[in-house]
This record gives structure tokens, C-alpha cells and sequence, in this order.
């Protein structure tokens, strides 16, 4: 900083403060006005010596704030490490007045936002009631309407099994302006902790994200085929249909012994990995202490999986492996 | 801190200096050790005022780092993008005494490493070879038994279509210890920046990734039957066999009109977009001027993206929008 300048920027910006406070009564707003004040072009135009340029940028800025649009970013928050979040959902967090988040994301990830800003969770409403999807697409639009950045945090990545696409329609539908942020969905985190190669050459050329949601009828999913012609698939929230789903593929010829994991709170540090075969699935369901989100993972590529740490998939089975079922 | 037992560590490192000097010649070996010296246990019990112990922890320490052996994390680097990195990728990233990384991987991120980091790309060696996958796994082996830190760099997530499965397989074999850092994929980052809802209520409940290198047979592709029963396919390094792949879904009845997008350069400042249906992808390829990786995203929910800032998919249609390739 050069110090001349930087003394009429700062004369600058007292001649402006009164009207900022007046035009601006919430804090956020200020803040992000004298942030582009100070960094922007009536900076750069103050320090190259154009004063009356910068008087003009720094009208220009006032009136742009003035009528400013709330935002939303939909954010994919990764599978629950706070690490596993991407820098630039990082960034998104800090720039947010107002956080919508699932149950499912960890407080870890949703304390990430400024220390100001709101923050409401959409999973489960004051401990008790689940806000519908309409609800939540009304909140995101009058959030976004009343001119306030908002972000809305999903688990994972928000284009897969996380209903974005009903928010984007909202979001569109009342001229809302928005963004998408990935994220790593639960699967890649699953993979990497328990060292599962998802595709695998001369093993598993393709790999098939399937939710246990769609699978409680008597017909066999959509991607049967694919997983016994031997793409790697993985069933997200699949625990409560993991016996179903075993017995359709059996009966469908898929090998008993065909390789099988299942992780629970994957990327969490109370994640927990089993290891068995399509006929250990069966029994699944009967470890009644696992009650985090499970992705089961089918396959021959799962058998090159690192399956030291893993328990028994069937809980009737394997007792050389620590009990997970208390007595 | 306490001034009497901070002043006893520091006497305590004193004593230790010389001796860190003659063992550890590197200086990233020595900023290690004093890293773990003063946030580990012979700190923690220095301040618990167990000084002979903080001595014993401290010659410990001291041995371990003499046979400290290599380490490698298979990272996943995401799309492209550098902002898409994950926070855990950044910080392995900084830990990193030698980077090995694909011609897919930016710049921007290789760079994220420390300034005294080896850099080799195994993508395209001096320019001209490319380094096969046995000889990527030995240079791995080999870096970590020499007592490195190794960061393996891939695009997008290590475990899907990123060969990690052969590499976790040598450094098994070989003894070394390693872990996986997952990653955002090609197919989340095109998904987001076209706000293609890869899954999405009533219309595709499933999403298939599938790779163009497996579709140069005059066979249906393992995942016909799905994308024809309407799961969101996602074909990574599609260009090449655009035409061969939506000829084969036409044969097996696909409708014509199903909604098709490609992303070239997907999350990258030179990503591009192209729209339209399967009877448009039949000429994708006569796109001369697409030669970035592209991914190729077929499946009924691809209605609901933004095609606003796409461009046609058949090179030989909608003259309405902007034109592709030079006359």
C-alpha cells in the first residue's frame, strides 16, 4: 500500500460511511460492501490516481448492492469427514448468511459457515417434524427472495439420490439465481477407506450407484443385469432392503460367493466396515447395532478390497472377527 | 503455554538439536520431527511435568523417524478445477516429498504442492513416452521405499477408471503403506455445471458410469438394458465412440429423441457443453474441434438440465446457436 493513496481511500470510504449505515442496516451487508469497496475497482482506481473514477465505482457499487439478489448454492458436503469438503464448498460456507442442511450432514461441516450466519436444519425440524421437499424449496426461494446467500448442504454430492433436481426446478421456476457445488459422494469415501477398487481391469469395467429406496418390491432392480454381468454396484442406503435384494439376485443366478461389503458411516470416525459374500448379505439386516447410513457394495472387485479391519457381514457368522452384536 | 515448563521443552529440544542434525540431513525429515516434538507426547508430558518420561518420548520419537519408512496416498484431484480439490487432498498435497501425476491433472494443482517437492508426470513422460502402469507402480514402490512421502495425483476420484486398483495391488505386495484419498469425479462437476440431476424422482432412480474404452466391440454395452429402462448413464472418455454407442442404443430400441449432453473439459475454465438427443450423438464425433477428455451423459433426466450455454450436439444442426466448428 502505497500511503497517499491508501489515505484518500480510506477519506473515501468515511464520506460513504453514513449512507452505507442507512442503505444497510444488516451487518453482513456492510461487511460485504466494504470488502468490494477495499479490494474492487475503487481501490485499484484510487491507488492508479484516478479519484474521480473511483467516486464514480464506489456510486456504482452502493446502488449494485442496493437492489442485490440473494444466491443460493446447492453443495455437495462430502461423505461426512469435514476434510472430505471441497475448497470451494469451503468458500461458499464463509460467504453464506444462511445455511440449510440435512440430518445427515455432521456439525462439523455445518459449523465450517461464518459464526453469524443462520442455520437450519431441514432434516429434522426442531427434533421432531421432517420439513416435505415443497417446504424446503419454499424456504431456499424466500431465503434467496429477502436478498440473503444462501447455501443449501447436502450429504455427498447434491446431483445424486439428493434431490436437487426438485430444488433446481423451485429455484428456476421463481427466477432465482443459483449454483451447483459436487461433492465426494458416500461410495468414493466407502472405496477409499476400505481400499475397494470400484472398477478394476479384466474385472469391473462399470459401476452402478442404485438407492435401497426403490427396492422394496418383489422385482428385481433395474440393475441386476448389470451387476451379474460384473460392474461393481453400490446400493446406497441399502441396509434395511440388503436381505431382500441378496435373495432377487440369487434367485436372478447371481454366484453365492460373490464378494460383498457394506459400510456404515462411511468417512466418519465411527465408520465401520463388513465383509462377506452375496449369501452373508441375507442375514445383514440382523445386526440390529448398525443404524447409520449403509452403502453396500457388490462385486467381484470388492474381493480386492483391504477387508483386515472389516467385522462379519452376516452376524451369525465369522466369530474369529470381534463380536459387533452384543450378546 | 506455561513459561517454566515451556522453557524446560525448549532446553529439551536444545539437547536434541545436533543429534536431529546429523540424523535427519533432509530438512523436511527434520521439520517433521520437530512438528511431532513439540504437539506430541514428549510436549504433552514436558507440561504434565513428567520430564523423565518427555525424555524417554522424546528418544522414541527420535528412533522412529531413523527407520521412518515411505508413505503413499493415492489422491483423488478431482475434475479439474483447482478449488475442487478436497481439504484432505490439499493438506497431503503439502506433506508430499515427490508428486506423481497424470497428464489429466492441472497445473493449478501439481502446483499445490510444497515449492521443494519432486514433480513427475507419468502421464506423458519428457513429452513423448507415456509410462505404462507397471512401470507408474514400481516408481511408487520405489519412491516409498526410499523413505519418501508419495502423493499419486489422479483426475477426478482414484477408484473409478483410475487404474488405483493396480497400483494399491503393488503397494501391497511390496509392503508399503499407503491410503486413499477420494475425489469428486468428471461426471459430479459436469453434472453441477449443467445442473444435470444425475438422479431425480419418477425419472431416473439409478446412474450408470461407464467408460468409452470398453466400446469398440459391436456389442451392446453391459449397461444398454439399464439406460434403455431409464437410469442416467454417465460414459467417461466417451468422444471417440459416440457414434458406435448411440447406434448400438438405437438398434435395441432406445428412443431417438432420448435427451443427450456432452461436457468437454468438465469443471475447467475451457469446459464446453454440447446438447441434444441420441440421434444428434450419432454425429458427436464429427465435432473436429472437441478433442478435451469428454464425458457423455445420456438418460431422460437430462431434460431438466440447463442447456442454456450449450452448444448443438450434431455438428450439423440448430445453426441457432453459436457455431462449433470452423467452416
Amino acid at each position: 500500500m502505497l500511503p497517499r493513496e491508501a489515505g484518500q481511500l480510506a477519506r473515501l470510504a468515511e464520506s460513504f460511511r453514513s449512507t452505507v449505515g442507512k442503505l444497510m442496516p444488516a451487518a453482513i451487508a456492510r461487511r460485504r460492501f466494504w470488502a468490494e469497496f477495499f479490494s474492487g475497482s475503487v481501490a485499484a482506481n484510487t491507488f492508479a490516481g484516478e479519484t474521480q473514477k473511483a467516486l464514480t465505482e464506489a456510486h456504482r457499487l452502493l446502488n449494485s448492492k442496493q437492489d442485490k439478489r440473494g444466491y443460493v448454492w446447492l453443495v455437495g458436503a462430502g461423505p461426512g469427514a469435514e476434510d472430505l469438503l471441497t475448497l470451494r464448498a469451503q468458500r461458499v460456507l464463509q460467504e453464506a448468511d444462511v445455511i440449510f442442511y440435512d440430518a445427515l450432514v455432521p456439525d462439523e461441516v455445518v459449523s465450517m459457515g461464518r459464526r453469524d450466519a443462520t442455520r437450519i436444519n431441514v432434516g429434522k425440524r426442531k427434533g421432531a417434524h421432517t420439513s416435505t421437499q415443497t417446504q424446503i424449496n419454499q424456504l431456499l426461494v424466500a431465503a434467496a427472495k429477502s436478498g440473503k446467500r444462501v447455501v443449501r448442504l447436502k450429504a455427498g454430492d447434491p446431483m445424486v439420490f439428493g434431490r436437487a433436481g426438485e430444488e433446481i426446478l423451485a429455484l428456476r421456476e421463481h427466477g432465482v439465481d443459483f449454483e451447483v457445488v459436487p461433492g465426494v459422494t458416500a461410495a468414493f469415501a466407502a472405496a477409499a477407506s476400505a481400499q475397494i477398487p470400484l472398477t478394476l481391469r479384466g474385472v469391473a469395467s462399470s459401476l452402478v450407484f442404485a438407492t435401497g429406496h426403490d427396492q422394496h418390491g418383489d422385482t428385481l432392480p433395474d440393475w441386476a443385469e448389470m451387476a451379474l454381468n460384473g460392474a461393481t454396484t453400490a446400493v446406497y442406503m441399502g441396509r434395511s432392503v440388503a436381505g431382500k435384494v441378496a435373495a432377487l439376485l440369487v434367485s436372478a443366478g447371481m454366484d453365492l460367493s460373490t464378494p460383498v461389503m457394506a459400510i456404515e458411516n462411511a468417512a466418519q470416525t465411527k465408520e465401520r466396515n463388513f465383509a462377506g459374500t452375496l449369501q452373508d448379505l441375507c442375514d445383514f439386516e440382523h445386526h440390529d447395532s448398525v443404524n447409520g447410513p449403509t452403502l453396500i457394495v457388490i462385486g467381484k472387485a470388492v474381493a480386492h478390497a483391504d477387508q483386515s479391519r472389516s467385522l462379519p457381514l452376516s452376524p451369525y457368522k465369522n466369530t474369529s472377527l470381534p463380536a459387533v452384536v452384543a450378546a
